[in-house]
């Protein structure tokens, strides 16, 4: 069998959206990786910004946001409109071919809207269904597509996602084509053993560490569901899971956490 | 030599926009016209709205809207956010495989920022390129892309483009490989003899016949901007250009106007 081409996947939080410094300096790290690659681009507090000049209540149930029909016109105005277009035209600045998507562009990405239990999210969707052909004769063709986290029904309705989450079901879709690579870049170094401690970073987790440090309870519980995504990406035979500073991409002396099944 | 295939560029305007029954019917339109189709849409009402919200002032100049860089943020996220995204995840619940554009997607559409003469026009991009290699690989894959007026400098500025040269501009850029049809569809059913009119559609009107209309003072001066570029384009390998209701679509017997070189 032929070796697999390499598709670098490479989600970059609010915490580089909302700095034009480190977008931009993420932005050329992004440009210089060679061969395919997707970006991926949570929301930032630009939505909530916005929210505050129109008057839009930011309504929280149990800490989590609901997304009411005003506040999916919102996000959508800024995730898919200022923060999309502002990264694509920044990376064809940098010889990067870049091209915006929202799921239901080319009919990327399917999602159901949240059954309604206890809460009532509003306009949450759960990925269903990745569709890569579109976007496999882009990265053939050259282009980098770059997700923002909006996915549809397929009846018209826009839905919020979980960036984590598109990024690693990107990854799972591809990974019977590509040897796929996910790389989730936040704030931190890495995974830390003391969430206080920048130096405590855990190069490598496999799935039976990652069973001991939960049950050592080790693990800051925020990285809990991004670690949760990480595994199920492995599981679903995606080759590599990294997570750490953008710098993790091109420097080869960056320490940062490596994810594995063994 | 091989007849060419037809791709069909329909440009809609503010007022089917600004209404959602019109904008679902006119979708429901596109959505069911053969072959290759792109979309063009301009901006409707919702960008004076939100600035009206956000307290951001409408700055004209000689009955001309000045786009500042707070103005240029609002479009784009309103151009190729709501409206754009909006339209996209319509079109595929009517099982039509769109995929939204802004000029920097792709590198598709340059342009250059307007120079300063006695007006700064401020973030306005006069169209310089049209790149049809990725858009002609997505048209054969069977993907509608769907344009907002906005294109980029290719150094990181998006700037705000007439919507109406954008068409024709695609328009003429794929005249060599399609037998491009230009369709501009407004609120009234074509050309008027009488602006006051609407039986009064002109049903042809020929380069010749255009100068004879211009002596005579016959067109609305409102429509000599959209003749222009309509002219631009037939000069440029256009096959067709029709001017008309998004009637004109697929009613064999919708009134409106065509225009030809003879």
């Amino acid at each position: 069998m032929d070796k697999k081409n390499t598709l670098k996947i490479i989600k970059i939080g609010g915490n580089v959206i909302d700095d034009p410094t480190a977008l931009s300096l993420f932005l050329d790290t992004f440009s210089s990786l060679e061969g395919s690659k997707i970006l991926v681009h949570g929301g930032g507090k630009s939505a909530t910004a916005l929210a505050q000049k129109t008057g839009l209540e930011v309504q929280m149930v149990d800490g989590r946001r609901i997304t009411d029909a005003a506040t999916l016109e919102l996000i959508t105005m800024v995730y898919a409109g200022k923060i999309n277009k502002t990264i694509v035209a920044q990376l064809q600045a940098l010889d990067c071919n870049a091209l915006g998507f929202t799921g239901a562009d080319a009919n990327t990405i399917t999602s159901k809207k949240r059954p309604i239990s206890t809460i009532d999210y509003g306009f949450v969707g759960d990925v269903e269904k990745v569709e890569t052909s579109t976007l496999e004769l882009l990265l053939n063709h050259g282009i980098s597509p770059v997700f923002c986290a909006l996915t549809h029904d397929q009846n018209g309705q826009l839905l919020n996602t979980n960036a984590d989450t598109i990024a690693s079901e990107l990854a799972i879709a591809f990974a019977a084509k590509f040897e796929v690579e996910l790389y989730y870049c936040f704030e931190k170094k890495g995974v830390l053993e003391d969430v206080n401690d920048e130096s405590s970073v855990i190069e490598k987790i496999t799935q039976t560490s990652y069973k001991e440090l939960l049950d050592s309870q080790v693990i800051y519980e925020g990285m809990l569901p991004k670690l949760n995504n990480c595994f199920h990406a492995l599981e679903h035979q995606v080759f590599k899971v990294c997570i750490g500073k953008p710098e993790m991409l091109l420097d080869p002396k960056a320490i940062f956490t490596t994810l594995t099944i063994q």
